[in-house]
């Protein structure tokens, strides 16, 4: 246990697999801002709920987009939020199946969420979210209506209280298992990026930028 | 809301955009059965907390592995479960940030997860999972010690209340966007699966086999 750093809250010290815990900023932070999608859980009156979530990290503060969490906010109150990105970066197939796991990345934030009120941050983070998801978009986009602004559900969570998981590397199998004849190692995965498909309504010779042409995480 | 099968509960019925919301017990199979990944919520003492999980689909039953819930099992009781499996498809791109979107399929299932108990029944969940993973595989390796047996937490639940969410197609824009100049469409995503890295100390000549070098999602 001794990579789990003082300022690591009890609820977030990682128990399964300490070893690949992680708990400096700059490892979490890397992680979340190579993730698409997070998955938010919440305590609802009908048990835990896990929805998928477009978010974007600002500083210390992570952004959530959605309004799933809406039912749970009372008056001037934030909800309880667990937001788990996670990454796969490959299949580890070990001589045992005991022993086959997955190389992936995976952050754990947890804190209390509040939805962003005032009308300029809420734009600002909207902007954030989306260069989040797609860097240069912003620029490549009409200016926010108000109307578009008012109507989104834009949630604010300090990442105060995260950890990340890490694995990488080959199968770690059974000593004597190292000496079967059967394959083992790593088959790598990622995202595979398509060519754009365009709009069918798309006016007549706009070219595809560059920020969609270039686009890969 | 005329997509709502009757059998739905109210706890798993999509209230935010019903009409991405799908019911039926193929389509949430196939979503299953393509997903790697769960991401796993549950109430402990501290709130929500959500993990990812490898899982697999047994018929009506869902296998997750892992001890991460094993601190909330309780004595012969079982724990409350959200379980939610998302595949991203493609970023779907609007004329204006507020109708950006992705293409995703995902399902929610909701119930008690218990462990398995019995060895032979923990046994095969443990082929089921690696099969879900790496179809082929369990021909591949030796077969289970029952230290290996033992020593794995496998909880099963039902998937008698899930339900599916799925966005498809083009971005969905404001009528007077349509004019604009602006590139809109969709960039496809899907898994990336690179050449097998084969262990440093694999045994000098063993080959990959088809299930490692034909895999994919």
């Amino acid at each position: 246990m001794e990579e789990v750093d003082k300022g690591a809250s009890e609820r977030i010290t990682v128990r399964r697999m300490p070893e690949r815990a992680r708990y400096e900023r700059s490892g979490i932070d890397a992680i979340l801002d190579e993730g698409l999608l997070a998955h938010v859980g919440m305590v609802t009156p009908h048990g835990p709920v896990v929805i998928p979530m477009l978010y974007a990290r600002d500083g210390g503060v992570l952004y959530l987009h959605g309004s799933a969490a809406s039912r749970l906010l009372r008056e001037g109150r934030g909800v309880q939020l667990c937001v788990t990105v996670s990454i796969i970066d490959g299949l580890v197939v070990a001589r045992s199946l005991a022993h086959h796991s997955m190389n992936y990345r995976s952050v754990v934030v947890m804190g209390e969420a509040s939805p962003i009120e005032d009308f300029d941050e809420k734009s600002r983070a909207l902007d954030i979210l989306s260069e989040h998801v797609i860097p240069g978009r912003v620029e490549a986009t009409r200016p926010h209506q108000e109307k578009e602004v008012k109507g989104t559900l834009v949630l604010s969570m300090s990442i105060d209280e995260a950890s990340a998981k890490v694995r990488t590397g080959p199968p770690i199998d059974e000593e004597e298992d190292y000496l079967l004849d059967t394959w083992a190692g790593v088959i790598p995965l990622g995202i595979d990026v398509g060519e754009p498909i365009a709009d069918p309504r798309l006016v007549s010779g706009t070219p595809v930028p560059e920020h969609i042409t270039e686009w890969q995480r």
